[in-house]
């Protein structure tokens, strides 16, 4: 299996950066290839502009997405996206590795998000969810975050953390089509005692080791719907 | 009343930057003060990184929400924050008008969500939701997209788009404390017509007439929450 990993922490020492370094080790060690890429490392550009497009089908006007179909077709997405764009299509797995900033991504994952995730390649039209353009990939989501796991749930003050992260889970990594694993949390990291951060570790090496078998959270039924999104009498 | 509005669309002829300007216009109408920070024309930097911060609390290990509190106590936050900080605080009612980019903001605004809400200023501690830094201010959220509305909703082909955007609008603008408005959404804007498009800035000028009135969304209760954040019996 060809694994791409996106991490983006400002501090290498971070424990969320310990997180991407033991996935790749173990992805590795259970014989997959990794590539990483180190957003803050490389400091990637998150702004979406008309520099990411070297020849602009309007120039008078810049529709981000329109320019993206076109840029995509005709190979001139700025080399940045490109090479995202080809790590991500070789990938069978995709782990966003990331601390929960405002529940959700910080923003320069935010945008690899919207620079790499290319209309026209990507999606498009009715390409979407089970007719996505990333349809037979698998996405894991690995989460550090300050608060304590009994803060979400049904009853927890914030309610599900899953929730929270529909905009990530479902509408963004669901919507490409990819099949979406229940993403890894490690709560309450800064208050946590060294021993049982290495839990958390060797918790996530477990995990990874089934990373191919596991099933996906349940995305929208496109068969429940009609050609226009509306919903079948059932 | 002050309004603080924050703008982010990459084209300045966009639909959403006639929602800002619209905002603007209509709200200074209504005998209001408004501010704006358009982040594309501001190039506003969106990266989250140790450069934010004059005075490091800990030079080997960069922890962003510490050092904000620290920054923030000690005046050494970097200007762009700061004079946002002010607006911020200066404002009764915030407005974030952008277009949806992957059912959540563009990066570069979520640039500015993960900047400017300072830990120690705005939240910290037990202070989030009713006992939040914003308490008593106003947010609104004012999104084009392509999306129509029959997409939404509880049959709908992605749910609510409340839902989608929890992260946004609880997660962030109400865990600050602020009362949310429901978003004013504009769907399927590049496909509808003129009129309909003078029909929706139209829409938009009547919905602000009464801004100051309006109810907030639900929030989580503190009061059926212990001081850890647990349940209470009921």
């Amino acid at each position: 299996m060809q694994v791409h990993l996106v991490h983006a922490h400002p501090e290498p020492q971070s424990f969320s950066s310990a997180l991407a370094q033991m996935a790749a080790a173990s992805l590795s060690g259970y014989g997959h290839s990794v590539t990483v890429s180190d957003l803050y490392q490389m400091q990637w550009n998150a702004v979406a502009t008309a520099h990411d497009f070297a020849d602009r089908t309007d120039h008078d006007y810049m529709n981000y997405a329109l320019e993206q179909r076109h840029n995509h077709k005709s190979d001139t997405l700025s080399a940045d996206i490109m090479a995202e764009l080809d790590a991500l299509f070789a990938a069978d797995l995709l782990i966003l590795n990331f601390p929960l900033y405002w529940f959700s991504t910080p923003a320069i994952l935010k945008g690899w998000i919207d620079r790499v995730l290319v209309a026209g390649a990507i999606y498009g039209g009715k390409r979407i969810y089970s007719k996505g353009g990333l349809v037979g990939k698998r996405a894991l989501v690995t989460c550090t975050l300050g608060g304590r796991a009994d803060m979400f749930g049904d009853d927890g003050i914030h309610g599900q953390l899953n929730d929270m992260l529909k905009h990530l889970l479902q509408g963004t990594l669901g919507y490409t089509g990819m099949t979406v694993l229940n993403p890894f949390y490690a709560y309450h990291v800064p208050y946590i005692s060294d021993a049982d951060r290495q839990q958390i570790l060797s918790d996530y090496h477990e995990r990874l080791a089934g990373v191919t078998d596991e099933k996906g959270l349940i995305m929208p039924d496109l068969s429940q719907f009609d050609s226009r999104f509306q919903p079948l009498a059932t």
